[in-house]
């Protein structure tokens, strides 16, 4: 921690802080400049933020120098990690791997989730997502099948052998869907709900972590970190846009995040199109962004009939789109060194 | 409604939008444009969504023209309202009184709660603020005293006849939470945690709902909709600052949003300048602008020694700000038609 | 500055920091962490931006911990500064006084600018605005009457007495611009446009510079400092919305840029409501705010006839906002201890 | 067109605006809701424009439904355009081929400037940028060394036959850098300094127009309608990141809008990743997802020695990532089906 003092503080100002730092077994380095004098702290960074040095008279400001977060740092951990994901048959989601995950924004019957798993699979997708607790803006909003989705999904991959994704929101919930699912997804909206987070962290079953849509790649990585606390270190990372002032698509897909992350944190970490973009021509291109960037894989919407969607239709893939999508897959990754996950699926 | 044709949309494409519409029961009203045809839906909305009129053949854009939320709208509920909170002793707030707030951002030990309360009442406040759940970014960071500090801030209650707002994180706290406050606070960052915002719904308790740092004033007030479908219309909104790319404060406060939900909203709307600006000596100016634009109050940290604060120091007021803050909040609403809330508490 | 070093740097690495900066005569502080290694300079902070710190090895980062602006700063000209507009009448804009700037956005005809400044000047308006030239987004909208209209606004000022405010958006026409006008505006879009900036700070006229609508506030005290260095610290600064993804209100209002600029520069700051807002009902209150949180003054947008203004039409004032604005700028200020900008009228 | 009545507006009301429209030779189809009126207007856009709709009672809104440029939009030129530049050598921009661009971002000296160029010409880049006139934020920084600068960029055209691209910042020295220039580079900063885009315009050269940091993608092609209304269609856009809440780099670079933009103009979009990121290190993935995305190049910073370079030193790649960029752009455009820039080289 670096605290700067502002230009008129004094000699006792600056005595105060070192004073205070000392007090709990820190070591304080001054360096008096031309016009401020900073000073340095060495110690247990933990005792200073008690410290409370921002409110002390004469202090300017107090920058942190070093990474909050320390389970899921690439500081302590360089090898990036791979999560497996599934019971039996596990599918790879890692640094060596292109992994494409693919299914209906919400479950609607069993016929159309099944319908669009087995799209999804021809074209590629090895893991299914699909919601069945869906956070709606509006409570007038369809809110999705609940448990009754859950077990659709469960035969669905009973019939394909595909793992499931799929959402929990509320902490109340997260027993029932680790019954059904193999991978829990937390949405954009609770990235910082942190009961929810502890409560996934529990479960035993690996997390997909979507960035908060006004979230900071920081914070991002705190909430995984809360996950982490819980012993719970198969957290997978997924970017979906952030809100900004453009408004030609949904949301600005920030994809300097990948390689951002893939620095500082050995989580994986993939993206999601077409929440970021909201339409459905901007998913293939989109996607391969996220191939030619490095991500770990991608995820997006697909729809056996979109214009009958209960949700989110406009932005799911059908036909052409889709065969364009399984065609990069195959493409793009292998000249960038990656195989596809299915080449690497285990047994469990 | 109103369906916007691509320039190269055919006849039968515009046909299949009227088909389709009218099939649900609604009217299409068709205008062919020189470059593009718009349709103008008549009927009911909530029908209309279901069509997925965005996924059709043609059309370049769905434009929805009446606002989405309907029990929190000031269009069937022209007056403003007045929400009263206390059991016994009521304080309101509302369009004819001005409200200030105060108290400690987190109850750390009773006696610390005590005088914050004692330097918030002497300064004119009549609603006492306190944080027993504290939602943090860090799960290193402390999180609140709990079900210890409702105890706390229900024996300051008892002392200084102040009723009591305290924030609840999680849904399945809001029983405990509500035996013990007298307004449920929901912070910024569970304005989009759907569970939450139904369990305070029905917790019988008026609703303090901050905005999301990162919503727009449509999802705000959509959430405030969800607690009122679940039966309760007694929401105080509270605007907190949103994030901007400006670095010299914490957040942006968006001072606008208080005339704007105003013309829209017949809830009561206060301001809450501590943790938009995370900067003490921006706590005084900016009530003063929350007063001027026509807030129904303000909700401020104040703390007997920010040195010492275990959440938030560096934006708590004391000794000088306070004054300066206790006089504005004297001189100023009067001069804009409105008097101390203090001056209208009624008995239960 | 400080210099931050990556956890694996080497001890070679930290001393390549100190030989570079102590070869330019600076002075350079090691502080060792427990897992990083700061590095605090002392000496011209000029001269060690030249070094190019952040290219060596093992460098994490490289903070500025002094403000990059000089003459604009309060640092070394702790009195905040009056800047007076007008020759012979002089309106003040300083820490004393409220100065209420009013006009139309364009100016169309000689008849509709008088009319516009009588209403102005009867709402109590001490200074006109008014734009002959006019930065357009559309090349197909109306760019203003150029030279015609700058002899417009100085026959309405020889009619009225008010000093007159107008935009100038070229540098070639700078000189034609300070003939003519009292004050020189440079608008949000030009705020990064340098060579204007040294055009009119080599004009000899007072200077109001709008904020760039997606500046920081640094950026934008650095844009005046531009101006300074030529010689003119006659600079008053105008805050006027950011963009954010709010879309209720054209632009989000930064209220708090008011007292955060006062903290930092001596220079006066005022608000314009109108084109922040974009929406006339909201200018009153927005106005009112700009009194409480202590601005020095306001600029807004009035017109005789809105429906038939050729430019930004739905923001002007008329009517009863107008005089339910003067009725805010005749009552607030007295009660924030400022008097009106027209008691303080000097002859120059 | 789309005017939206509010839902208190009365039969006189929706009468005023159907007269109004009328009255300029427009058509209005009025579509009667269950809450709301609407109103489709057919006929000149341009002139319904001045009739300043949003400020007749009644009238809660004003949607406009098709896109205000014309001469850059697809619609009338659903074929996307090539861009050559060079005389004598030129080397296109455009849908066909992968255009790398790379260069100094600061002339500094005819050494450096060469061995840059030799760099990147060893790489790949087929045309050379090198800043020449520099708009930087603090007037004291280094500004460029001028028209002796455009002397070295000649000088090098001549030694490596690469055509060149430099930055004009101010209007006045338009005519100098074309004369020396193969690409006039419009700067961020000056997007929306209109007299700077009619001077290009009328510079008889093609243009490279960088996105306002803060411009929505509609400004953007506005700011090129502006250069090509002048008579000049050869303008390339260039994605350079946009400004958002996320401080991990220096913008957010919105790979989105390269397909954005293809899908609505028929001109050419390339990326700048090294000025969108800020960090060297995000270079060669951020290139890549250019690639990925179908960019029609990219434009990207080396220096022969990034440590005592006198501006943006920071970002500059070379040694290791330039050889992996390079790499990239030999392998992945082909896998999309495009070809190199350098193989469909022309001579003039």
């Amino acid at each position: 921690m670096v605290v700067v003092m502002s230009p008129d503080a004094t000699e006792e100002d600056v005595a105060a802080v070192v004073a205070r730092v000392e007090a709990v077994g820190g070591e304080a380095n001054v360096s008096k400049g031309l016009t401020r004098t900073i000073i340095g702290l060495v110690g247990d960074i933990e005792s200073f933020h008690h410290l409370n040095l921002r409110t002390l008279r004469g202090v300017a400001d107090v920058h942190r120098i070093s990474d909050p977060y320390k389970l899921v740092s690439r500081q302590h951990h360089p090898e990036r990690s791979t999560v497996w994901v599934g019971t039996g048959r596990q599918v790879p989601i890692g640094p060596e791997t292109f992994t494409f995950i693919a299914g209906p924004c919400a479950v609607e019957t069993a016929g159309q989730t099944l319908e669009a798993a087995q799209m999804a699979q021809a074209a590629g997708a090895t893991l299914l997502r699909g919601g069945a607790f869906k956070p709606r803006t509006s409570p007038y909003a369809f809110q999705g099948l609940g448990v009754q989705g859950l077990e659709i999904l469960a035969g669905v991959r009973e019939a394909t052998g595909m793992p499931i994704v799929t959402e929990v929101v509320d902490a109340r919930d997260v027993t029932v869907v680790a019954e059904h699912a193999d991978m829990l997804q937390v949405g954009t909206r609770n990235m910082a709900n942190f009961g929810l987070l502890q409560a996934v962290g529990e479960a035993g079953k690996p997390v997909l972590l979507k960035r908060g849509m006004t979230a900071t790649i920081e914070e991002w990585l705190m909430a995984a970190e809360y996950i982490a606390r819980r012993g719970n270190l198969d957290v997978v990372l997924c970017e979906r846009g952030i809100r900004t002032f453009e408004p030609a698509t949904r949301n600005t897909l920030d994809i300097s995040a990948v390689p951002v992350v893939q620095a500082t944190s050995h989580l994986p970490v993939i993206v999601d199109p077409s929440h970021a973009a909201g339409r459905k021509d901007l998913v293939v291109p989109l996607s391969r962004a996220a191939m030619g960037v490095g991500a770990d894989g991608v995820i997006v919407d697909v729809h056996p009939d979109p214009e009958s969607a209960l949700c989110d239709g406009p932005q799911a893939l059908l036909g052409t789109e889709l065969r364009e999508l399984a065609s990069a897959v195959r493409r793009l990754p292998p000249v960038l060194g990656r195989v596809d996950a299915s080449e690497r699926v285990r047994e469990g």
